[in-house]
């Protein structure tokens, strides 16, 4: 089957179909999760079967969390299931590839199977997984499927009960029905997902193909530095203990540590907050929300006891206190071994380069990673560009796209017969 | 005269008496301009010259910005005068130090003088100026007297145009009357004032005494460092231009550059806002606001050039543009030779050690510099506090205080002679 293909006109056309639905004038498109934009998708997507089913083989369902599946089961009812797939909702005003490349490419190999009639062990199922992108609550279909939803999650999305009310009511659902949508995941081979890479490292290498092997783990903490308030004129310079000072120091030494001894780890800055806050007043105290991420635990650690030692020697420096306040966490998603090499066996059939790298952005395969085989591969995106209109994948990177997942399925197949 | 002291008993105990007006609870006093406090203390000061008016030459008066003054006057009616005062209004909440030491140490010195039988070839004039706070409009009593007030000026004081004519109205004064308090400078020989340091530099040198030798200038202003917003995970940090990086850099090099290089000049950056503003995002823009004061106009100029510079080389590191805007500047206030000489001179006679200093705070002196002699010496503020109930200055060095003055007195009219 190495020589197999999937059909390049009918995938690109599926592609320029979708971008349809919520178009903006901007060339992208606004399809939050479980709006009417969301809906209408949906609805389009459900319709592409008929038009696609020849032989009546492909299944469509959906499930209490409003994904929606298109299956090419197994001979043997009682086969597995390969999730293969990506979200069809988009942020607001995004682009028309972040998600739909992913489930498209999903389909356009499931039909290239089909027509090959190749018989898989498994049963196939590409998925639309619902509101990655967090318009309610990210993630949140792959949550309802790996079973990490529960009664008390769903009452307090982060956009809001009402809204997730609301919106599955669109789709004849409820909060409650979502928890009805976990698999047992004995009943799961894996989940593959190919994606834009929203950055520029497969551009400006000229790559082809970039193997996730881990989605990045995010820490976040607010650091506050505690000085000492002074009139900015009195106070000699050399007795000031200015909150400033060691924020602005921990701030260039954490950059150039992370960039040193932890890449591809990053660390961001995002937000600063100074107090009294006036011209003529020192600094007594500054708060700084430090963002960082990994995707190799033990890194991860490493990185983050480097951080909050290089936090406390610049208070040092400056005879500051430091407080540290750790908010939020999520942990890194390594990706399964066997998977990767299956991405790469296939670019390797299909001669495309490929490389192994991070994925510093959250996707649904990690909600898959430690319930079952996940993986996920990225194709470029122009300028890294993603969340905006101007968001871009050249045709014949979709294409890659899709029939290296077409290959990775087929390899994941060879493994397993 | 040399042998000349003040009366140390009646001057602590007026500095007691002037500290239960509008005293508070901690031990300072909240003497707002122009407040009913304000107004109390100024009913008091004016019934002190009855009791101290023994032979019937002192002479109180008022002028139309409310500043009072009590003159000991000169056989000649056509003498010149000269000031010597400070102010007795306080922040709200303040300590019992700042300003009314050296009214009274003003006023201790021609109640010494006047006992004595000295006869001084000017009229001296002890002044007591209105709201050098500021909880109006900052050194209003002096800008009246030197005719830096106009007519627009006084429509928009920094704390309320109709607090101005409430205020006023407790005196039976208008914001019109204050244009008549102009002095001809022709008219006067100069202005002497003692202050607390409100800093430590006397305290950490143990001198007594510290003559200033100008009053700094201050600029303002906001530094804005124009990155790019981008994904906090996805984007590599080597690709990043990131805003705050660029603040914290220059942050740190105007510290130790001003440091080395400019001191006593100071630099303080107290306010900093970052745009976007998510843990999430790279900051994209960075407002930092810089003030920056020196005393010797050269030395001034050649600092900014430098933070100047230094701001654009960091911004340049980090591939940012940079906006430079500068708000606010007020001139250095050189005092003059001939005054500073004189309180060293009248130091020296005292055999108090004395150093020269610049202020780096604001003062009624800088008003009066460039119109006529104007000088200030400062006596040492315990921790450096001040514009706080705990402010305080031991009696020896409110004694001194008021002998320098009295010397310094004698030092100009021996000159004069």
């Amino acid at each position: 089957m190495s020589e197999l293909r999937i059909n390049r006109n009918r995938f690109l056309q599926l592609m320029d179909e979708q971008a349809r639905i919520g178009g903006t004038e901007a060339g992208g498109v606004s399809r939050p999760a479980l709006s009417e934009q969301d809906v209408a998708v949906r609805d389009w997507f459900k319709q592409t079967i008929a038009a696609h089913n020849g032989d009546h083989r492909l299944e469509y369902h959906m499930d209490g969390a409003g994904n929606q599946s298109i299956v090419l089961p197994a001979d043997d009812p009682d086969a597995r299931t390969l999730l293969i797939g990506s979200h069809l909702d988009s942020v607001p005003n995004g682009g028309r590839f972040d998600g739909p490349l992913g489930v498209l490419a999903a389909f356009e190999a499931l039909l290239t199977i089909q027509e090959a009639g190749f018989k898989l062990p498994f049963h196939l199922e590409v998925i639309n997984l619902t509101d990655e992108e967090g318009h309610i609550q990210g993630l949140l279909g792959s949550s309802a499927v790996v079973g990490r939803l529960d009664e008390a999650s769903i009452q307090t999305p982060r956009g809001g009960y009402d809204q997730l009310v609301t919106g599955l009511g669109r789709l004849g659902l409820t909060p409650e029905s979502m928890l009805t949508a976990r698999r047992d995941p004995q009943s799961l081979i894996g989940y593959i997902e190919t994606h834009i890479e929203q950055g520029t490292r497969l551009e400006r290498s000229n790559t082809a193909i970039g193997v996730v092997t881990s989605i990045v783990g995010i820490r976040t903490a607010w650091l506050t530095f505690a000085g000492e308030a002074a009139h900015a004129g009195t106070m000699p310079m050399a007795q000031r203990r200015d909150a400033l000072w060691g924020a602005a120091h921990f701030v260039q030494q954490a950059r150039e540590r992370v960039m040193q001894d932890f890449a591809p780890g990053v660390v961001n800055f995002g937000k600063i907050a100074l107090a009294p806050g006036a011209f003529n007043i020192v600094p007594s105290e500054v708060r700084l929300a430090m963002e960082y991420r990994h995707g190799e635990l033990a890194a991860f650690d490493a990185m983050e006891r480097a951080l909050l030692e290089l936090a406390q020697s610049s208070a040092d420096t400056f005879d500051l206190g430091l407080a540290i306040e750790q908010t939020h966490a999520v942990p890194p998603a390594p990706m399964a071994d066997a998977f990767i090499t299956a991405v790469e066996r296939a670019a390797d059939a299909l001669g495309l380069s490929h490389t192994r790298l991070m994925s510093f952005a959250g996707h649904d395969a990690q909600s898959f990673a430690g319930v079952t085989n996940s993986v996920m591969f990225f194709v470029p995106s122009v300028d890294g560009i993603s969340h905006n209109p101007k968001e871009y994948t050249a045709p014949d990177d979709c294409v890659n796209a899709a029939n290296v997942m077409l290959h990775t399925v087929l390899q994941v197949a060879d493994a397993i017969v």
